[in-house]
Parts: C-alpha cells; sequence; structure tokens
C-alpha cells in the first residue's frame, strides 16, 4: 500500500474560485407544464401576446354607467337608472348602456358598450329594474383598463427568472400553458470502499454504513438538483473507472471515497487516466482530502469518507455550483445572525466549517470531530472561520447558515 | 342575481387564529426509502440499535501500535517496529500486536488485538518491513472508540425532527434503510368561474386565463405539500358542491371563486350545506371576500379570485397552516430588514399585503391593485402592515418576507 500524503494544499478560497469557473450553467432546455414550473428557471423570454385584461372591465360588482349620469348623485338625492341587462362572468353584453340607464355587472366583466364607469353595490340601492345611485364616479371609475396589468408586445418575464408562484400566475396570465425552462442539474452519488455497506443489510465486523450517498442525495434534491445513486462500487481501478463512467451523462459525479488514503489515490489515479485533476487536497478543516476534477463536461469531486467532511464540503462548494449551473439567486436571507456563546480557537491556515446550535440569538458549538454524523445532526448550521483567522471570541457575532 | 355584500369583517389576526386553530398536524405515517427521505418529518423516534461506530477504529492512516511502544520516539532517535501485517478498508486483523510489533491501517479500520493507538503516516517513515515512529502517541491517540458518535439505545433523532441532510446521514448510520415520516399535506385546488379558461386554450372574448390555481399549486408545492388541479368547475350548486366532495379525501380544498360576490355566494351556500363557515371575509388587503370552513376533517378555503388577492392570502394563512399540518419549523430566516424607500399610507382598519422590490437594503413598493398579476411577479416579497398602522414613514425598517 504506497500511500501518498497531501502535498501542497490549495486555499478553501482558491479551491472554490476554481469549483465556479469550472461551472457552467446548464443550456439544455426543456418544456414543463405550468402545474410542474414552480422553482425552476425561465429559459426564454416571454412576450404578452395580448393585452392583460383583454378588455375593459368591472372593477367592482355593482352597475356599469355614463358617469355623468351620476355626477348629481349624492345619499339625500340619489340618481335614479334603469337596468337594462344584467351581466354574470364571462356574459357578453347584448345591450348598450345609454342616458338614463345602466347594466348590472360583476367584478371581472367586460364592460358594456356606451358605459364608463361602474357604480358600486354597496353605493346603490335596488328596486325592481330601477336603481339608486347614491354616490357620483367619474369616467374610468372602478374600472381595469384593457392592458393595464400588462400590454401586448410587453417581455413580462425574462430568460433567467426564478418562476415563483406569482411568476407562474404570469405565464397563465398570458395563456401559456407549458414553460420553457433550464434543464435541473443531474448529480450521480457513487461510494466506494471494500468496508461500505447499504443500510438496511447486516452490518458485519469491521464494516460501516453508507452514510454519504444519502446525505448528499438530500442536499443536492434540497437544491432543486436531481440526485442518481449508483451504490457502492469496489475499490479497485476498474470498477471505480466503470462508475465514473456511467455518470458521464450527469452534470456532475461525487464520488465519496473510501476514508484512507490508498483508496483515495485510486480515484485520482483514474481521474487522471479518463479527464484532468484540478485540485487534491484543501485547507478546509474538515474536508482537507477533497479531490476535484473533470472528464469531458462532467465534473467530478472525490468527497472525503468521513460524513461531516463530505457534508461540510457540499454544502460550502457542490451546493454553489449547482446552484450557478441552475442560474438560482443568491441566497443571503438563510444566513442568521447570532453572537457567539464561547470562544472557539480555530486551525490557522485552515477553513474552517464549524457547526452551531442557535438558542435564543446565541450560536453554541455543536462540533464533535469529523468522523461523527452527530456533530452535525444535532447542529442548526454552520459558521465558517477563515484560514487567516485563528480565534473567534465570546460575543462576536457571527453568520449562520442554516442546515 | 341578489348580491350579499360582505358584513363584519373578521381582523387578520382573528382569521389567520382561527385558521390554525382549525389546522390539526396530520397523523398519517408513511416510509419513504432513504435517497427521498429528505425535507420530511419524522413520526417516531430513532433508536440507535448498535454503536457507531460499532468498533474501535483507526481515525488516521498509519500504524497501530502499543503506545508504549512510542513513548521514547523522537525525530533523532525513532522506535523501529516490525510490520506484522497490512489493513486495507474493511478488513480484519488475523494477527495480535504485541510489543515491538505494528499493523499498517487505513482510515477507518478496526483496530487489530493489542493495539491501544495509531501512529499517523506523517509521523512515520518505512524501510521494507519495518517502521520508524518519529513521535510518541499516548494510548487511544488516532483511535475512534466504539459508540464515540451513537451510543446503543441512544435515541438519535426524535418524532418531529425535519430530515436535514446530516439527519438523513443519521438514519443511514443506524442502518435504517427507510424514513418513518408523517405524510405530507395534500391541497386539492379547485377554480370557478364562467368566464375562466385554461392556459393553452384560446381566449374568447370576455374571458380570462386561469391564473389561480397555478400560481397556487406552486405556493403548495414549495412548502412540500403535493398540489391536485382540480380544473375549472362550472358556476352552479350541483358543479361546486361535486367538485368540494371530490376533494374531500385531501386535507385542504382551495376554491379560487370567480371573482363577484354573487359566485362566492354559491360557495358560501354549498359550504353550510355540506359542512361549516368558519368565516367570511376579513379586514385585510388585499384579500377581504376570503371564506373559510370545514367539511369533515378537510379544511376548506375560498380564495378571492383576483390573483394578487388570493396569492396574499395563500402566503398569509395558508403556508403557516400547510406548515402546521406538516410540522415543519417556523421559518424567520426567509425575512430580510431593509428600510423603506418612500412612505406608505396604508387602509386604516385592513390589514395589510405590501410588495417590495429590494434594491440594496431598500424596500420600493411594487403594489399595483390586486388584479394586476405584475404587482407580485415583479416585486421580490411582501411586507405586512397591521390593522392598526396607517402610516409607515420613509427610511423606516421593515421586515421582507421573500418570494
Amino acid at each position: 500500500m504506497a500511500m501518498r500524503p497531501l502535498r501542497s494544499l490549495l486555499s478553501f478560497e482558491e479551491a472554490l474560485k476554481v469549483c465556479l469557473e469550472k461551472t457552467e450553467p446548464i443550456e439544455r432546455r426543456e418544456s414543463v407544464p405550468l402545474a410542474e414550473a414552480g422553482g425552476r428557471v425561465l429559459c426564454e423570454d416571454i412576450t404578452a401576446s395580448s393585452d392583460v385584461p383583454a378588455f375593459d372591465r368591472a372593477a367592482m360588482d355593482g352597475y356599469a354607467v355614463l358617469a355623468q349620469d351620476t355626477y348629481q348623485a349624492g345619499t339625500l338625492k340619489p340618481a335614479a337608472l334603469e337596468v337594462i341587462e344584467t351581466l354574470y362572468a364571462g356574459d357578453l353584453a347584448k345591450k348598450k348602456v345609454g342616458p338614463g340607464t345602466c347594466t348590472e355587472v360583476a367584478t371581472g366583466v367586460k364592460l358594456p358598450p356606451g358605459a364608463d364607469g361602474v357604480v358600486r353595490v354597496e353605493d346603490t340601492e335596488r328596486v325592481g329594474s330601477r336603481v339608486s345611485i347614491r354616490r357620483p364616479i367619474h369616467p374610468g371609475q372602478y374600472v381595469s383598463r384593457r392592458g393595464e396589468d400588462v400590454r401586448r408586445g410587453t417581455v413580462v418575464l425574462r430568460a433567467g427568472n426564478l418562476l415563483t408562484p406569482s411568476r407562474v400566475g404570469v405565464l397563465a396570465a398570458v395563456g401559456r400553458a407549458e414553460a420553457p425552462v433550464y434543464e435541473r442539474a443531474r448529480v450521480h452519488i457513487i461510494a466506494s470502499g471494500e468496508e461500505v455497506v447499504e443500510p438496511g443489510q447486516p452490518l458485519a465486523d469491521g464494516r460501516v454504513y453508507n452514510i454519504n450517498s444519502y446525505s448528499l442525495a438530500a442536499i443536492v434534491q434540497d437544491t432543486g438538483a436531481r440526485a442518481t445513486l449508483a451504490g457502492i462500487v469496489a475499490d479497485d481501478r476498474a470498477s471505480i473507472r466503470r462508475a465514473i463512467e456511467e455518470g458521464l451523462d450527469c452534470d456532475v459525479v461525487v464520488f465519496s471515497a473510501g476514508s484512507s488514503v490508498g483508496e483515495r489515490d485510486i480515484l485520482v489515479d483514474v481521474m487522471q487516466e479518463v479527464g484532468k485533476v484540478l485540485f487534491h487536497g484543501i485547507a478546509v478543516k474538515p474536508g482537507k482530502p477533497t479531490l476535484f476534477g473533470r472528464v469531458g463536461r462532467t465534473l467530478l469531486f472525490g468527497m472525503p469518507g468521513y460524513p461531516t467532511s463530505c457534508l461540510s464540503n457540499a454544502y460550502m462548494m457542490l451546493v454553489p455550483m449547482l446552484r450557478k449551473m441552475m442560474r438560482l439567486p443568491v441566497r443571503q436571507e438563510e444566513r442568521a445572525q447570532a453572537s457567539l456563546s464561547t470562544r472557539i480557537v480555530s486551525v490557522t491556515g485552515r477553513h474552517q466549517f464549524y457547526t452551531v446550535r442557535l438558542d435564543d440569538g446565541e450560536a453554541l458549538p455543536a462540533f464533535k470531530e469529523s468522523g461523527a454524523i452527530t456533530s452535525m445532526s444535532e447542529a442548526d448550521g454552520y459558521i465558517e472561520i477563515p484560514a487567516n483567522v485563528d480565534l473567534v471570541e465570546k460575543g462576536e457575532k457571527v453568520l449562520v447558515r442554516r442546515f
């Protein structure tokens, strides 16, 4: 077993820069039904092919009138009009509103010809076919004008827009049954290690369960990307190479290596055979033995085997990459400010990922060691301590990125 | 057409209180594969059936030794040991480590019998079957003890825990292939109105596209709940009743009523026939003509027809209800603080939902009118102005809830 220790470590900032530089936004496009379009990113500008509303319409339930018929109206001396027609939602007027007449309208109904405003039902009193108007209106009052919301030919949404619920509504408003969007990122997740066993199987002596494939799948899916699990592959060159090649139709292959340097070396060798190693080893704690490379257009991550190291790397590097790939906006709102409950001494020269619990505005250390999955599961989030900071004092304000 | 104007309006706080009081957390349970468990909520405490790690293991690549053999070791005077065996990941020792001997181990390997510590490969020099140890270790050094992460019998996760990526990892660590979780909420979405047409269809004169079903589906899915779209139903009592009854196997039926008071009256009447109206009319702007009731264990919302009113009600009432149903934690981190770019005069007596754009820490009004879907699609989020506040000054700090 020729163990090659990691030599020169890249700084975390340099490593992240390399990761993001090599990450291209996805150009593949697809069309999805509107009912499934929420959270996706538009790949085309959307131009309204008609006005919204498509016609002048009543903005209130009431009576469509000629405004001038109401100018003298008041509570004490109401204006009396003849109701010539009643329009329910979707109805079109058959009659023209002229002086002394009006048409009863429901909100949203197309304004009858002749009418130039609507008197709200609250300001009227109806007796048989006559209605008393108790308040004057001006022309255009309680009318939504054609094109007031969206004018035909206007670009209502732009390529790159994230489809929030209201933007999905805009697509519906301009009559689109489908949304043209960029495809989501696809991530192929491989575990390796002779000692690794799938959960649900009996655990022989000396073996451990495959944790990383599942925690990686959860974090990948949380970004909106798709995860495929390739299971556990044997620790030999041929198996690892085959597993990587099977994932090359994905945007990213994430390899959660066995925990030893020897196994990682096989992955380095295979990466060099089939593609290019971009870096190996980062000055970050935990997560040092991280490998990053590329085969064709697929990016490859060799994550450390320890669950916390693997997941903290995913939070700090894989997630920003996937968000860039999927053109998702930067999310600042997930960071909560808290004051540190105790002084933390960090390892100078290594960017530290430090898990914390949040309690009433205080951030309490939750970190145990990178082999312990409970360091993360009992935490609410993490703080990052840059490599050039060796001490964070008790009471200092820190930004906590929530899990 | 007997139009019944809304009479007594409930305050927004009272309405929200009623909504949340009538909302019961879902008790239905299911088991989901671990690879799909992220974001779900556990319905059982999870107890570790074995220790994690299940055995004392090497925490570093190196040599398993008797610590006392290294006490005198130093750079200038290394201790020399005989390598009796090499253990790769998953291997079990065949030989016992005794004085003067050691076993080469990969990280994660079960500590061989006899050994009580590990010397890191960095602190050694190997020549043939002999290795020089340049640094002393103490007993237990670079060894992860059996049960150090999780002790057998410990409750590692609790019912009600949201399955974050690291908690999914904990399930894997204790060997679970499936996660016992509460079911997600199911929401049945119905549109009504003779004037409403599905997107993708031609738009006849006087008609509008069905916007609300799609923006509601997006907001419902965004909470993690499942949405079923029941399409557009006719505005008569029998059709509306049938549509509601078809949705009664869901947790919530959301009815985006036609826009007129007349249509809403049909819904009120049907709700009274088949169940109970809990409130009708809220002092909130937009969103006043909102109806809430219950049929059996299914909650019913009659949302106003205007897209902004419908969606703002969904943000302010439906989302908190769904989150309570699904036992999801309150999310404060989605609120961003900003200073208001201009004075806003609000309607006293009505809780106002006010859309804003965010620009460099400033919140700029984006509201047009409740009929306009663009009031929301061009906004980044909203602020709420309570009913007893009639004025928010320029420069005041406001909390913006992002879309």
